[in-house]
């Protein structure tokens, strides 16, 4: 603690809007930290009884409870979920007072976070981008990996908020973009792992080596990592569903990693690769089944016999 | 230990033939496992040396050496030194008795080792391929990661003298080639790997974002992989040299792998953008620097500008 920050007049309430798989968990855990008091608030209203059973207060008007609090978390699905929330009238923009914070904690777009940014400074408000890495069970434990941007006195006084939905909380600088094109680049060298997997696995059936044998060969030998253990045996043993992470959404990440490096004229060959493959899957059928299910995709194309 | 390995006499000398980087460190912990007799030969007699020192016997008159012995074992770096001394007059095909084994250690082309095979049924001799994982510091401590395969008698017999050079030591079946291929696969997962990171750190330059706490967020967040870590570090930090592995072996291992699948008639989209990332690599310059310098060659075709 500096001196700035004991100064700080410390943030007692907030709002959380979101209560979808990744945002009761997280809104839940900063609940029970006792830490703040919680508003919540959710286009599906029914999704907030757990949230109000532990102690926090449901919103109906949105923009009442805008208007009375100085900290808004979002934790929605995508660009245009945050956008309606945000631009329409009586939304985050028109009613958040000045000097209040937008803590933005979906996996979005560095170019709408941008844009979203620069409204908010117009408006004399600030916008902290906080996106995560984990799925819903570690949500749950409270131990997802946070990134976070945004100017240093805000990112202050989230960040033990932060702390109560995961650890370690990385802060990557005061633009808050930032946050997203970490987050969006995390998943694309998941992809990038997924391709990988997808080629050696193709062959390795076509040769006769076992995937499983493969896959485990490697993990001890190179990479002593669970991700790739995990998806390589998710490929090895082909179970797509249920899916961790659809492959629609996954297409949805690599295109939003390619917009961003058309935009600074860096060719990605290998996103190139991974964008026509997810499109391939989802046009084959497998757009609701786990991403890994590239690998049935390489498997189709160099004419491998399947199980089933 | 089953009846059969019971009954089976035991192998008590062997002839070693290599004493490169790696293959001198393996022969120097067989020799001190005392498990057996070691004569050893190489090319250049003066690196024998330190072997001798051990307790080997020098074997000048490789023919002769040959024709004395039940197993030998080859560690040399490529299809053509290993042809050499098993094709040639006088050399392992020619001379090792009907029943000896021939060990074959290196990183070799799994067509190359078929033929090799069938040359060896052919003369009544068989033939192991024991293809490893791990740099001379692992070598060096016994540590390396063993991918053996051939006929399971022979695997029987030798594989406790594998297991003084490395461990685990992995069974794949009775078609010595395999092995090759899970080897070979390996590195092309590391390929993979590298064109992974060099594309995400690329952008990330770009973008602003700062490569090296890009690496560690996302090992933290997503990989808990060492050599995620390490490669990532190595293109964040533009470390190519003095390199691990050269790019030059890169692309000769690359092409293997695209060889083998265009034989089976699979398509490997992001072998095809390896080949061409390490082709445009070499041809800049980065030959002999680490593989890992397949990240300069995105960062000059996006523009990047350089640190020097």
């Amino acid at each position: 603690m500096n001196e700035n920050s004991e100064k700080r007049s410390k943030i007692s309430e907030a709002l959380w809007i979101g209560a979808g798989n990744m945002g009761l968990p997280m809104a839940s855990n900063l609940i029970s930290s006792n830490k703040i008091r919680l508003s919540v608030h959710n286009r599906t209203p029914g999704r907030l009884a757990p949230l109000e059973k532990a102690g926090a207060r449901r919103s109906d008007d949105l923009s009442r409870s805008l208007s009375e609090t100085t900290l808004v978390f979002t934790m929605l699905a995508d660009d245009a979920a945050v956008s309606d929330v945000a631009e329409r009238p009586g939304g985050i923009l028109d009613k958040l007072p000045a000097g209040g914070i937008h803590v933005c904690m979906g996996t979005l777009s560095p170019t709408f976070v941008d844009m979203l940014s620069e409204k908010h400074q117009k408006k004399g408000q600030i916008l902290v981008s906080a996106p995560v890495f984990g799925r819903p069970d570690r949500a749950k434990a409270g131990t997802l990996t946070i990134i976070a941007a945004g100017p240093t006195a805000a990112l202050d006084s989230v960040e033990p908020l932060l702390k109560t939905m995961g650890s370690p909380v990385f802060r990557v600088g005061e633009t808050p973009s930032r946050a997203n094109t970490i987050k969006i680049l995390g998943n694309f060298t998941l992809g990038g792992l997924l391709e990988t997997l997808a080629e050696s696995l193709t062959l390795a059936r076509k040769v006769g080596v076992s995937p499983s044998q493969l896959v485990e060969i490697l993990d001890t030998a190179l990479y002593h990592s669970p991700v790739f253990r995990n998806y390589g045996q998710i490929m090895a043993e082909e179970k797509f569903e249920p899916a961790g992470f659809w492959m629609r959404l996954g297409l949805k990440d690599v295109r939003m990693v390619l917009r961003e490096a058309d935009k600074l004229d860096v060719p990605l060959p290998l996103g190139d690769i991974l964008h026509a493959g997810f499109l391939a899957g989802i046009h084959r059928g497998y757009g609701e089944w786990d991403w890994a299910a590239l690998g049935r995709v390489r498997d189709d194309d160099a004419g491998v016999s399947r199980k089933s």
